[in-house]
C-alpha cells in the first residue's frame, strides 16, 4: 500500500459497507462464509507482491520501472491501488465482519465522501524530514548559521511567541464575546418570559420563549448547514484527529471558525441543552489554524517570517496551543486548558510545547479577567459579575468522615455507570441523525427546529406538575427573583412563594449549574424536582447532541452529573455532614469522568472552576472510580465519535494481535516506485493514476553499483519539480541546477488546499520524453522497518516518530530494495483484521 | 561501540581527562593541535571498521566467526572495545577540547569509578522486548489468552493499582514523619535556646544551638559518609537520570531509602539551609524501586506476582509514580506531583501512566490529610496544626493594577537573574566540593561539620546587629513568642520588643518561609533585616547544596526568593496596592523558575501551596519571565548537575551539528557478533573479554541461504543460557528444547545487581567445544537504520522509542547485514564531537 490520500476510496468503503448492512443489519453472512485470508492459495505477502518484486532481477534494470509501471497503470486504469485486492467487495466484508460492526461502522458517510482531501496532513515530528519540515531547519540551522541565519532563528523563536500571544488574545477575546452575548441574548428572552409569567399570561409567555429557543435555534442551524457542516457538533473529536494526524479538509477552515463562534452563541441562547466548550476548543484550534496557514495571499496578508511555519510540526503545536486556549477560555482555567491539551487532544507532546501552550492559556486567563473586571461596573448588559466561580467554598466545611467517603465511592460508581450509559445512546442517537442529516439542509434544520421545540416544551411543561416552595426566611438573596438569573424563580407561584424545578428550567445552563452548586441550601430543590430535571436533562442532553448546530458536551454532562449528585446528596443527608453543594460538584465530576474518561485535566478544570483545593482528593477519588466503572463498558465519548466518523486514528499502544503478525504481513502491493533519474512520462502518469502521497526512489546502474533504496519522494514535491520544468533530454544528474532554480520554501508545505494540484501541471508532448532528476528533492533518510519486524514494534515506531510513510525494507539480500510502504491505513484493524479475520480483538 | 556498560571506561577517561586538566586547565594545547578526524586517512567510518567487515566476505563463512574473534580477543585482550580507537588519550582529548571543558567535565570521578555497574538499564518503551518486556507481555497477552491468561492479566493489571496504592501509602507515611520528626525535633532544639535566651544566657544559648546543630549535622553526615554516599545531595537529578534510562548502581538501594529518610530528618532539623523536597521524591523513587525489584529472596519476601514487573518499563513506571508522590508528600500537591513527574522527571510518558501517577499522588494527599486531622488535636507534640498552606489569602486582595504588573516584571526579570547566578554558583561550589569528598567519609563529615559552624554562627550571630522593633498594637497573636515558631522572636529584646531578623534565623525553614508569606505584616520585617537574611540565606544555600547530607533545594530557593520578593515589595510599597506576603509568593516562584526552568508544575506546587487560584495569572507570568532570562545564561539546576556527575542523559532532541552526520559516522567497530548456533568457547570468551550488553546474531549458511542479521540476543540471556547447558555437540537447532528448560521468567529482569554475573557461569573443557542454539532468545526484530539515516533523526528513533541498542545495516547489497551498533555513547556530544570535532556545538 502506496498512498495515504485514500479518503474517496476509503469513503467508498463505507457506503459499500453500509449499504450491505442496510440489508443483513447484524450478522454478516459472508463474514463465515469466506475462509479466512491466509488460506487463499497465494495469499502471503511475499506471494502477493510477487509479479513486481521478482521482476527486479539485477541485470536489465535500465528501464524496467517504466514498463513495470505502465503495464501496472494498464491493468489498474482508474483505481486506486491503495486496495487492490481489497476493494473487490467481499475482503470488505471481512474487514467488518459481524462482531465489529457496531462500533466500527463510521457514521458521516457523505463526509467521508467529500473529503478525498482527507490527507493524512499535519502531525509529525520529521517524517517527510529531509523536504518539509527539515528544509525549514536546515535553512535555519545547518549551514552558515553563525551568521546571517541567527537573525533568522530568532525571528522564528520569536514569531512563536507572538502566534502563541495572538492565538491567546483571539480565544480570550472569542470567548469573553460568547459570555456576553450568550448572557445578554438568554438574559432579555429569560427576562421576557418571567415579566409575562409575573403578568399571568401564562401562553403568551411560552409562545415567546418557544418563539425566541426557534428562532435563536434556526439560525444556527441554517448558518450550520449552509456554511460550515463541519462547524456542527463538539470539534473536539475533530480536533484530536487533526492533532493525530488526519486533516478532514474544512474542519479548520475560516468559515468553520466564523459559525463555529456564532452558531455556538445562537445555540446556547436557544436554551438547548448544549455547552460552549467544545466549541470553544474547536474555535481556538481554528484561530491557531488559521495563523499557521502562512496568511492569506488573496488578501495580499502574507508575510515572509510566515513561512517559517510552513510546516507539519510548528502547525501542529499551534493547533495544540490554540485547543489548549479554548478550554482556558471555556472555564477560566489555564492549568486546566493545558492538561487538557496533553491528556485528551495531543497525540505528540514535547516539553518546549507545555511551556509555550501555558503561555498561552495564561494569556487568555488574564483577557478574560481584564474583561471581567471592565464588566464588573455593570457596563455589559445583563452581564452581571460574570465570572465562572461556581462553587464558592467559603460558606461549606471540607472536612469529612468514612460515612461521606462512602457516599462518595457510590457518587462514583453510579457516575460510572451513566456515563457509559450516555456514551452507548450517544453513540446510537448520533447513527440515527446522520440518516436524517444526509438528506440535505432542509432535513437538518428540521430536526434542529424539531428538538428545539421539545426542549422548550420541557423547560416550560415541567414545572406546571411542581407545587409552589414557601421562600426560605434567612435568605440574603431575593426570593422569589424577577431577575433574569437567581436561585428562586417564581414561575406561576405567587409572592412568597417559589418553583424550585423553574429555577433550574428557565435559567440559563450556566446559571442552573450555579444554582446546583450553591452552597447551604440545602432543602432549596425537591428531591422530585431534582429527579425530574435530571431525567429531562440526561434525555435532552442525548438527544441534542448531533443536530447542526455547535453543541458542547461538557455542560449537559455537569447540569445532569450535579443534578444527580445532590440527589445523592440528600438521600444520604442523614448520615453525612457534606454540603449539597459539594455533592452537585462531586455528581458532575463523576458523570465526566463516566463520559470523557479524562483525569487530571478534569480534576484541575474542576478546582479551577471552584478555586477551592481542598476538595482534591475527593474529586480525584470520585473521577478515578467513575472512570474505571465506564472503562468496563466502552471507550471515551470522543474516542468513540473519532471511530464513528471514521478517522484512521492511530492509538499510542499497538492492538495484541498485531504481535503475531510482521510488517511485512500487512504491505499490499504492487509498488510504485521511481529511478532516481525517472522519466517526466513515468512520473506524470503515475500522479494521475494514483493517490499516492509518498513513492520510493531507486537508484540503479549507473548511478549506484546495485540497486538501492534512494529515498522517499513526495507527491506534493514532484508537482513542484514538474511545474519547475527543470527537465533534460538524457539520463543525467542534474541536482546542482535544480537548486538554482527553487530555493527551499518553494518546497515547504502549503497551507490545507492550497497547494499545487495535478491539474496545474502543464506538460507537452516533448517534456514528457524528457528525464528529470529526483535526487534533490528526495528526503534520503526515511525511516525504514525490516519486513520481519514485528507490526506491533512498527506500529509504535510510526506513532512515536509521527511517521507518515514507513518504508519497509526485506531481510535477505538479492531481492528488489524496497518491499513496500506502510502508511497510517495499513495499521488500522479494520485493514489488519480484513487481511487476517481469524485474528479477532477480543477486548 | 557495542556494549553500553562502559561506566567502568567512561569512568577511566574521565580520570584520565581530569588529570590532565590539571596542568592545562583552559586552553588545550592538543584540541588545537590535533587534525581534524575526517581528515585523517581511512578515518570515514567504512574504512575504520574494514577490517572486520571485509572479513564477512560472502563463501567461506562456516567457522569465520570462531577466528574473527578469537583474533580480536588476542589483539584487545582485557580492553573493552566500545572505546577502541578513542581511549588512546588523544582522541580523548578532543572530546574535552578548550570549549566544553568547564561545562561537561563530570564531577564524582570517584562514583563514575565505582559505577561499572551503570548498565543504562530501566528506560524503555520496548528495548529489548522480544527477550525482557515482551516476553512477559507475550506469556500474557499472546497466546491462548483467553483462558486461563485471563487471570493472570487481570493480576497483573490488579498489582499495578496495588503497588501504586503502595507507594502512595508509603510515600505518605515517610512524609508525614519526616514532618513530624522535624518538627519536634528542631522545636526543641528552638525552645531550648529561646528558653536560655529568655534567662539572659546567651553564651549558653548560642552553645546549646550550635551544639544540636552540630550533633544532628554529624550524625547525619555519618550516616551519609558510612552506609549509603549516594543517599547525599537532591536526588533528583539522580531519578532524572534513571528515568531517562541510566542506572548508576546504588542510586535506588535499601541502604540509601534508609539514609536519605533519616539523614534527611537530621540535616533539615540541624538548621542547615536545605529542604526535604528533594530527599522526600527520591526517597518515593526508593519505594517505588524496592517494590519493583520483585520482592527479596534473601529476606524470603518473594511472589509469584511480582515477577510480572521484572521489566523495565514497568520498572520506570514505579519509579515515576513515586517521585511523583514525592512531590506530593513534601508540598502536600497531588497535581503539582503528577506535573512535575511529567515535566522534570520523566523521560518517556505514556497517558495510562498520568492516571496511575495521579492514583497515587491522591492517596499521598488522603494520608497526609488523615495524620494532620489526627495531629490537629495536639497528639503530635510540637507538630502543631501542621499544614503546608503557606499563604492565606482570605485576607488579602488580590485585584491588580498597572503597577503591580510592572513590579512583577521586575520580580521576574531578577528572578532569572539571581537563578542563573544560583545555577553557576552552585556548579563551582559542587566541583570544589567534589574534591574534598573524594578523600573519604573522615573529610566528608568534616565538611559538614564546617559548614553547620558557619550556619549556626550566622544564624545566631546576625541578629545581634539588628535593633530591637516594638510589638504592634493590633495583634491577634502573641508577641514576642516564646514558642518554637512564631512570627515575634524576642532573642535579646526586651519584654514587648522583638527581633525581625532573628524571627526569620531562629525558626525552621517552613516557618521562616510562612513569616515571609505572612499577610497583612507590611512592616513586620525591616528593609534591611530582609537585605541580611537574603544575602545570607542565598550564600548559605549555594556553599550547603553538596555537603554529605540529603539535602533539597527547593526550600533554600523558595526562602531566598520570599526574602527577595519582600523586598521588592517594601520598595513599591507607595505605588502598589498588593500585599508584601503575596509579593514574597511572587519572589519565591521568580527565584524558583530562574534556578529549576520548570514553569506549569512550579504554578501548580505554589498554587497548591497556597490554596488560592486567582494568584495563577501573575504567579504564571513570573515564571515565565523568570525562565526566559535565566534560560540566556545556563541550564536548569538539574540538568546542570545530571551532566555534571557524567550520567549519559539522552536529550529529546537531537543536536544541531548531528544533521551533518549519519548513523555510519558514529558507529565504532569492531563488531563482535555470533552465529545462530555458536560455539560455547566463543560466547563465553566474548563475555569474558567485553563489557558489551548486546550482541548481534547473524545467521549464515546452512541456516539461511546468505548470510544474514537474525537480531540481537543480550549478555544476560547469553548468562541464563549458557548456565543452563543445553549444548549439542554438533552445529544443529536445539530451540525446541530450550524452552522445556527454561520458562519465559528466566530471562525475564532481575533486580538491580541481581542478575547473573559471568563469575557464576561453571562450564569445562569439553562444554566449550560444544554448541549452542541462540535462536530462542534472540530479539529476533531489533530496531534498525540504514547507516545513511541522518544522525539526527537516529538520535530521535533511539530516544523516541526509548532504546539501548539499535543496529544499523548496510545500505547497499553484497555487505555484511550489520554495520555496527549504536548504543547510548554512541550519541553524547562528548563522543561525537570526538570524532569531529570543528563541529562544535555553538549555542
Amino acid at each position: 500500500m502506496l498512498t495515504d490520500g485514500s479518503g474517496l476510496n476509503l469513503g467508498f468503503i463505507f457506503l459499500l459497507q453500509s449499504l450491505t448492512l442496510a440489508s443483513h443489519s447484524q450478522t454478516h453472512p459472508f463474514s463465515h462464509n469466506f475462509p479466512s485470508r491466509t488460506n487463499f492459495p497465494g495469499s502471503t505477502t511475499a506471494h502477493h507482491r510477487a509479479p513486481v518484486s521478482r521482476s527486479y532481477a539485477p541485470g536489465d534494470r535500465s528501464d524496467q520501472p517504466r514498463s513495470k509501471v505502465i503495464q501496472w497503470i494498464k491493468k489498474n486504469d482508474g483505481n486506486d491501488i491503495e486496495n487492490e485486492g481489497l476493494v473487490d467487495g467481499k475482503d470488505i466484508e471481512r474487514c467488518w465482519s459481524d462482531k465489529n460492526i457496531a462500533y466500527r461502522e463510521p457514521l458521516l458517510r457523505k463526509r467521508t465522501n467529500t473529503t478525498s482531501q482527507i490527507a493524512i496532513v499535519g502531525s509529525n515530528v520529521s517524517p517527510i524530514e529531509s523536504l518539509d519540515y527539515e528544509i525549514i531547519e536546515n535553512e535555519l540551522f545547518k549551514q552558515d548559521w553563525r551568521s546571517r541565519k541567527k537573525v533568522q532563528i530568532f525571528q522564528y523563536i520569536l514569531l512563536k511567541w507572538v502566534f502563541a500571544l495572538i492565538i491567546g488574545l483571539g480565544t480570550g477575546l472569542v470567548g469573553f464575546f460568547n459570555n456576553i452575548a450568550v448572557e445578554n441574548i438568554a438574559g432579555y428572552k429569560l427576562l421576557l418570559t418571567t415579566d409575562l409569567m409575573l403578568k399571568q399570561k401564562y401562553f403568551k409567555a411560552f409562545v415567546a420563549y418557544a418563539g425566541c429557543n426557534l428562532g435563536l435555534a434556526t439560525a444556527a442551524a441554517a448558518l450550520c448547514a449552509f456554511i460550515a457542516p463541519a462547524a456542527a457538533g463538539s470539534g473536539i473529536p475533530e480536533v484530536k484527529a487533526y492533532l493525530n494526524g488526519i486533516d478532514a479538509y474544512t474542519i479548520l477552515a475560516p468559515s468553520t471558525l466564523f459559525v463555529k463562534i456564532f452558531g455556538s452563541i445562537l445555540g446556547v441562547s436557544a436554551g438547548f441543552v448544549v455547552g460552549k466548550e467544545g466549541p470553544m476548543v474547536h474555535t481556538g484550534a481554528c484561530i491557531a489554524s488559521i495563523l499557521g496557514q502562512g496568511g492569506s495571499r488573496k488578501y495580499h496578508l502574507t508575510w515572509k517570517w510566515l513561512r517559517y511555519f510552513k510546516n507539519d510540526r510548528d502547525r501542529r503545536d499551534l493547533i495544540t496551543c490554540g485547543a489548549a486556549a479554548g478550554v482556558a477560555a471555556a472555564f477560566r482555567a489555564p492549568v486546566g486548558g493545558v492538561l487538557f491539551a496533553l491528556e485528551e487532544a495531543a497525540s505528540w507532546w514535547r516539553s518546549a510545547l507545555l511551556w509555550r501552550t501555558f503561555f498561552t492559556t495564561a494569556i487568555v486567563a488574564m483577557v478574560l479577567r481584564a474583561f471581567m473586571e471592565y464588566c464588573s461596573s455593570g457596563n455589559c448588559g445583563l452581564f452581571g459579575t460574570g465570572g465562572l466561580i461556581m462553587y464558592d467554598v467559603s460558606s461549606a466545611t471540607v472536612s469529612y468522615s468514612v460515612a461521606d467517603v462512602l457516599a462518595v465511592l457510590l457518587l462514583g460508581v453510579i457516575g460510572g455507570i451513566f456515563g457509559s450509559l450516555y456514551n452507548y445512546l450517544v453513540d446510537k442517537v448520533l447513527r440515527t441523525y446522520s440518516i436524517i442529516n444526509e438528506r440535505g439542509a432542509g432535513f437538518k434544520i428540521l430536526l434542529v427546529i424539531t428538538i428545539s421545540l421539545l426542549t422548550s416544551c420541557c423547560s416550560f411543561g415541567l414545572p406546571w406538575f411542581v407545587k409552589c416552595h414557601a421562600c426560605p426566611t434567612n435568605l440574603t438573596v431575593e426570593c422569589p427573583t424577577a431577575d433574569a438569573s437567581g436561585n428562586f424563580k417564581s414561575f406561576q407561584c405567587p409572592s412568597g412563594y417559589y418553583n424550585d424545578l423553574a429555577s433550574l428550567f428557565l435559567n440559563t445552563n450556566d446559571d442552573a449549574i450555579r444554582n446546583l452548586f450553591s452552597t447551604s441550601t440545602e432543602k432549596e430543590f425537591r428531591i422530585s424536582s431534582l429527579f425530574v430535571f435530571f431525567a429531562a436533562v440526561y434525555c435532552l442532553g442525548i438527544i441534542t447532541y448531533g443536530i447542526a448546530i455547535p453543541s458542547g458536551l461538557f455542560i449537559p454532562v455537569i447540569l445532569a452529573g450535579s443534578c444527580y449528585g445532590r440527589l445523592v446528596g440528600r438521600l444520604f443527608a442523614s448520615i453525612t455532614k457534606l454540603d449539597m453543594g459539594l455533592f452537585a460538584l462531586l455528581g458532575a465530576a463523576s458523570f465526566l469522568g463516566g463520559t470523557m474518561r479524562m483525569t487530571v485535566s478534569l480534576c484541575v478544570i474542576l478546582l479551577e472552576l471552584t478555586n477551592d483545593l481542598l476538595l482534591l482528593p475527593l474529586v480525584m477519588l470520585v473521577l478515578l472510580i467513575s472512570k474505571t466503572v465506564a472503562d468496563c463498558f466502552n471507550k471515551g465519548v470522543y474516542d468513540q465519535i473519532v471511530k464513528l466518523k471514521g478517522f484512521p486514528f492511530m492509538e499510542a499502544y499497538a492492538e495484541p494481535y498485531m504481535r503475531q503478525l510482521v510488517a511485512g504481513d500487512v504491505v499490499s502491493g504492487p509498488l510504485v516506485s521511481f529511478s532516481g533519474v525517472e522519466k517526466v512520462e513515468m512520473i506524470v502518469h503515475a500522479l494521475r493514476t494514483t493517490g499516492h502521497n509518498g513513492f520510493p526512489v531507486i537508484d540503479e546502474p549507473p548511478f549506484s553499483d546495485a540497486p538501492e533504496l534512494c529515498g522517499l519522494v513526495l507527491r506534493s514535491h514532484l508537482l513542484v519539480l514538474l511545474k519547475g520544468k527543470n527537465f533534460s533530454r538524457d539520463r543525467v544528474l542534474t541536482g546542482e541546477e535544480i537548486f538554482q532554480k527553487f530555493t527551499a520554501f518553494d518546497f515547504a508545505k502549503a497551507g490545507s488546499g492550497k497547494g499545487l494540484k495535478f491539474e496545474d501541471l502543464d506538460i507537452n508532448e516533448e517534456e514528457m520524453e524528457m528525464y528529470v532528476d529526483l535526487h534533490p528533492i528526495i528526503n534520503s533518510s526515511p525511516y525504514t522497518v525490516v519486513e520481519t519486524m514485528s507490526l506491533a514494534k512498527a506500529a509504535i515506531l510510526f506513532r512515536q516518530i509521527g511517521l507518515r510513510h514507513m518504508c519497509v525494507v526485506p531481510k535477505a539480500q538479492g531481492r528488489p530494495p524496497i518491499v513496500g510502504i506502510l502508511t497510517r491505513h495499513d495499521f488500522m484493524p479494520e485493514h489488519v483484521l480484513g487481511l487476517y479475520p481469524h485474528m479477532k480483538p477480543c477486548k
